[in-house]
């Protein structure tokens, strides 16, 4: 028997009583993951939970060794062979199956309306959402039921992670580390950002996979280097075939997916010796960035880790160049958006959520700094999913 | 100036005058791509597109240098950055402004509604789709208009490449194989199968740029080594952390994007040499596959290369290996699906379109041999966008 995360359920259980929803049907990977802790692969699956606790998961056959069946009653349905008929006949099958296995008429469920920004499948080279024909089939086999969108529920249930979401959270921290170890102890001036980017990549998806038992591992790595001439230079800008010089800055964005389970990094580091601006500024980015991971207690409003790490770059005289916000959530997404730490954000952040905690300065002719790591909620100190940082 | 693609435009052109449309409005990345020769990075992008052939189009400002004036009138919003405020107020700012700028009212426009399967952004950690906050903008923008579905018409205008876009395949194809390469040449035993997909993709992530002035270049490739006990190891299973054995058969799965132009490519080796039988059926699915792809001719049927390779295949007592369709169409994504080459379809070949050929067996304690090129049909014989394979 595999450890089932059953606090995540019960909490999501108590938010679908509240808005008196009978059920919950997802389509969404990252939702799935949610329900049932399989992170698709091709995005044809479907999940249902019910307000007793009952969750059942139909998948494609070909993906099914992937499924826990602990976690939700497992069924598998044909896709991607001459023998497997039409996608949105089996589509309408598995609702009609829901339907009568969870014994669901004439109720209100909870489906996937908001999805401007979704999770991808393992598959990332072809996401699947659902769609204009997902909805068509919801309301032809729900005729009956009042069909709410779900997605803020979710996203709310979502936002406090349990001890089991957090572990998960550490091993794709501790993945994504192997890639980052590998940029500072590889980088060389005369690479190009592609190629840092690249052996970031390779070292992740190579040995990610075992770490902690992972099997679906992916990174998306974004490497800058050298001074920039603007704010465009600021955030996730793409790798180019640009060579990094002696002495040039370069900071590696990373996300990476370790079985639905997201983290995001940054780290920077120089080619040769950093010099004493670069320590200076350096330290003072990762001075603010401890002074923001202090405030990730519980208690704490959504503006105060921003607040203390805007004070201290102002302090150095760096508050101009920090353009952008302290933190956003992580977790079944790249970027969730409870808690978003930025000035003026109200809320109260509550022991087990998590965030990104990320300032970073971009000075024109210089480069850019950002030092980032992903923190928990503590009940009276932050708790580090990824390795708190040393100063230059 | 740039090469603008207007015969593409054209054909859309043709199809929106029939439809009656004044105009498409669209954020798919693929349908960006498609209007303006621009990929998306994040996602947030909108562009439209008029019966007289204006384009215009909206993108964040920190991608601005990645967007052509030639192709469309470019116009950037803040986006990522504490300045620049709520993405959706920009939204509805641009929509304003597109209704102005192109003079658009009680028209009928066409917007994208149909989107189950989508291609992705630059940045495949988070896909961004036009989901029900979007709708609800068009919708209040256009009170007066008829807003359709056009999800279809672009499908078809797709459908048919002209020798702009095949060029555009042909060096995701190139790219690929780069990658395709260094499989082969470095396949050992001892070696995981992820080890093998994170060198392919390695590979193509840092010499892919640059390859006939590509700039936006990112590979998926699964691996999957050795005898397999079931259908389920077919298709595009994940890699795994499994070690690959001397005499074990290789196949690489590789999805590879250059600026939004898609390859699809599977390639085959043996860790150490081929036996005699690995010979013998990795020539045999060759010929199936080179009798598909002979097929690939203008006035042929969407069916005729199916059959092709499934005759071939019979004749050489493989056919009930042989499990899936021959080929999809490639283009805009990963997978399109004018044409399908399947058993049955119907449908004629056009010069110009574009498909995966790709006959495959899946022998139980043998392993998969499946062959995959991309081929665009041609006037008189096929036109290869990727390099035919030699007999082992």
């Amino acid at each position: 028997m595999s450890e089932v995360d059953n606090l995540r359920r019960d909490r999501l259980r108590e938010r679908m009583a509240e808005a008196g929803l009978e059920a919950v049907i997802c389509k969404l990977p990252e939702n799935v993951v949610y329900l049932t802790n399989y992170w698709p692969h091709h995005g044809f699956s479907v999940a249902a939970f019910t307000n007793e606790g009952q969750a059942v998961l139909f998948l494609p056959e070909i993906e099914e060794d992937y499924a826990d069946p602990d976690w939700a009653e497992v069924s598998t349905f044909g896709w991607g062979l001459l023998k497997d008929g039409d996608l949105y006949d089996s589509y309408a099958a598995i609702l009609d199956e829901i339907k009568t296995r969870l014994r669901l008429n004439n109720s209100k469920i909870g489906v996937e309306r908001d999805l401007e920004i979704t999770g991808p499948t393992y598959r990332m080279a072809e996401p699947v959402v659902p769609g204009g024909l997902w909805s068509g089939l919801l309301e032809q086999t729900f005729s009956n039921a009042d069909l709410s969108d779900v997605s803020g529920l979710i996203a709310g249930a979502r936002a406090v992670k349990t001890p089991y979401e957090l572990q998960k959270l550490r091993t794709a921290n501790s993945i994504a580390e192997i890639g980052m170890r590998a940029f500072v102890e590889q980088l060389t001036p005369g690479m190009t950002e592609v190629e840092v980017g690249a052996l970031v990549e390779a070292k992740i998806r190579a040995e990610g996979p075992g770490v902690d038992g992972a099997r679906l591992v992916r990174p998306s790595a974004e490497v800058g280097a050298g001074p920039i001439g603007s704010t465009k230079g600021t955030l996730l800008v793409p790798s180019t075939t640009r060579v990094i010089n002696e002495g040039d800055i370069v900071m590696v964005e990373l996300a990476t997916v370790a079985d639905g389970y997201w983290s995001d990094l940054t780290w920077v580091s120089v080619a040769g010796e950093p010099n004493e601006r670069q320590r200076e500024v350096y330290n003072a980015v990762l001075e603010a960035q401890q002074a923001a991971a202090s405030k990730m207690v519980a208690g704490a409003s959504f503006s105060d880790p921003d607040s203390a790490a805007r004070k201290v770059l102002e302090r150095a005289g760096l508050g101009e160049y920090f353009v952008h916000i302290t933190g956003h959530a992580v977790g079944y997404r790249y970027h969730e958006f409870i808690p978003f730490l930025m000035p003026g954000a109200e809320g109260t952040l509550e022991q087990g959520m998590v965030s990104s905690v990320e300032p970073g300065v971009y000075i024109p002719d210089f480069g850019g700094i950002r030092i980032e790591d992903n923190v928990a909620v503590g009940a009276e100190e932050p708790d580090f999913l990824s390795t708190p940082r040393e100063p230059w």
